[in-house]
């Protein structure tokens, strides 16, 4: 460090804390003489050892973050930025600053690869709805460490996951229903062959099973996570003169689309219909009635990403065997689930 | 850059092309010529010029974003993630990654300086409900330059600021009732001798003001921004015989607990009184009665905080001369506040 000093001193022909005090970014030095001994520094290429140890391979003491997705609003979205709340708290106790890499694909089509090419972070936290496999390749073969929330199934490397226990929030929703009775229960789905619709489907399916009910055809309804298409398609459903007594939606905007089209149609919630949502949004609780929901721990996804992480990070686990941390869901049980007199 | 190469390629003992390999951290190099490289690269303090000019105080393409306050989930916080969103959207606009500073102070007592000392980023954006003038000070003092979102006076050196029209927005409110002949409105303040708890209440009495009217001392209730306060203090006042006809709350959760409070005392909303909150969180449209609020634009509030570090980081902007924007907000008219039959 001091050789270093030296030389870029007496390349610029000024003093070893003037240097110094340049590569600190401290005050009482000129701007002209503060250029020339940056130039003299990029010219040559030295920086001090801590930095470039950083950048030789070692720590940089921040953790990357990316979401791979088609909202460029990733961040609004509620199951986002409460992981990254879950990541941001459990990475500050091992002394990591986050770097959030954005959205580029639009504009920037390489971008995916200059995430790993750049050097910015030890390590990778990956999200999105649009994570492929030729990224992960990419990172794999550059020897980036990295952890997925969410889960994808790759036989070429190892993958290491944190995922909400879809199948069995799922579950857990039908069969609070069927335990009340309830015979004919519509699935309202989001997004279709996403591995939580998927999951969740599974989930639900093995409800009715273990109650001795087969899932109904007709009473399998596909949303777009929103809730005006499921107003839709409920009212659709209501229309053709099906007739069921539950409504299991895959998260609680198409909820509450469901319980407006049924209150438009004269049905009264949870009296006529039940209705279960997932996810646990902020206005879950606020909504007319209060909504059962099942709620995903986004906080302990997060964590538990950020744990895997640092493990990986600090040689604590075997990189070559994947690991698959399984985060449970629990059922919060309002109004619109139980049939009058039960509360 | 070639000729670093070189040097480095002479004392690790490997050719030109192995070293390369090393610093791209590309595939194709075993372990212990790997580790050779390295210990070289470190021990020289060679690095490859482009990181070696952003560590001489070039460009790092990074924008950080600090948020100092008391709570260790900031990010669940809908304001300030919203505010991260708009930074997010704008920076990424001009290639820039994000770096969130997280909150260590509890542990580590002069985190804010490292903030400044380790050269991460370009700029600054600082949030937060405990941003000191001496962490302000001592980033002026290194030359990185910073943006406040939120408003503090200070004199010493400029600050740049965007912060939201709190005062207009409260006006708006109060006026709003005001219009349809109320004439006994409560304000209930968040925490105390914060810059948008003054700001509200100079709208608020301002609102009074133009209407003939005063603010009367027992209708000026103090909270601790949150609903059960507001509840309990909301039925204090109830209980001791002040009569009023509209609440004006400092934000929604806090008019939630008002509402709740009226209807357990037996009035009913807006009928009897008339609330509107602030904030227009996700629930507020979703609350019984939905709840009449002032929206605050956070998105645009991160996209100008972007825009303008953006500014100072490509000297467009004189940085001697403080440059204060300030962002509209917008009232949103639900039935809380609407006497029957006006919807």
């Amino acid at each position: 460090m001091s050789n270093t000093l030296e030389s870029i001193a007496k390349l610029a022909g000024v003093s070893r804390g003037t240097v110094s005090r340049v590569i600190n970014r401290q005050p009482g030095v000129k701007q002209s003489v503060r250029e020339k001994v940056m130039a003299v520094i990029a010219e040559a290429g030295y920086v001090p050892n801590p930095q470039a140890r950083s950048l030789a391979g070692g720590k940089t003491e921040n953790i990357g973050v990316v979401v791979f997705g088609n909202n460029p609003l990733f961040l609004s979205h509620h199951l986002f930025f409460e992981v990254l709340q879950g990541i941001q708290s459990h990475s500050t106790l091992n002394a990591y600053d986050l770097v959030l890499f954005s959205n580029r694909s639009e504009r920037d089509k390489e971008y995916w690869k200059r995430i790993g090419d750049k050097r910015k972070v030890d390590g990778l936290i990956i999200m999105g709805e649009d994570i492929r496999e030729e990224y992960l390749q990419y990172y794999y073969d550059r020897d980036i460490p990295f952890v997925l929330v969410g889960k994808r199934l790759i036989e070429k490397f190892p993958v290491h996951c944190v995922t909400s226990d879809y199948r069995m929030g799922a579950y857990e929703g039908t069969k609070h229903m069927l335990d009340q009775g309830l015979q004919r229960i519509v699935i309202l789905r989001g997004l279709l062959n996403t591995f939580h619709e998927n999951e969740r489907f599974s989930g639900f399916a093995q409800a009715l099973e273990e109650a001795g009910l087969d899932p109904d055809n007709a009473l399998v309804l596909n949303g777009q996570a929103d809730k005006q298409t499921a107003y839709g398609e409920t009212s659709r459903l209501l229309h053709s003169g099906e007739t069921f007594d539950g409504v299991f939606a895959g998260n609680d905007l198409m909820a509450f689309g469901v319980i407006e089209a049924l209150r438009d149609f004269g049905l009264r919630v949870p009296d006529n219909v039940a209705v279960v949502g997932y996810d646990d949004i902020q206005a879950a609780p606020y909504f007319t009635p209060p909504l059962t929901s099942v709620r995903q721990d986004k906080l302990r996804l997060g964590q538990e990403a950020a744990q895997l992480l640092m493990k990986l990070l600090n040689n604590e686990l075997d990189k070559s065997v994947p690991v698959d941390v399984m985060i449970d869901s629990t059922l919060i049980i309002r109004q619109s689930s139980l049939k009058t007199g039960l509360l």
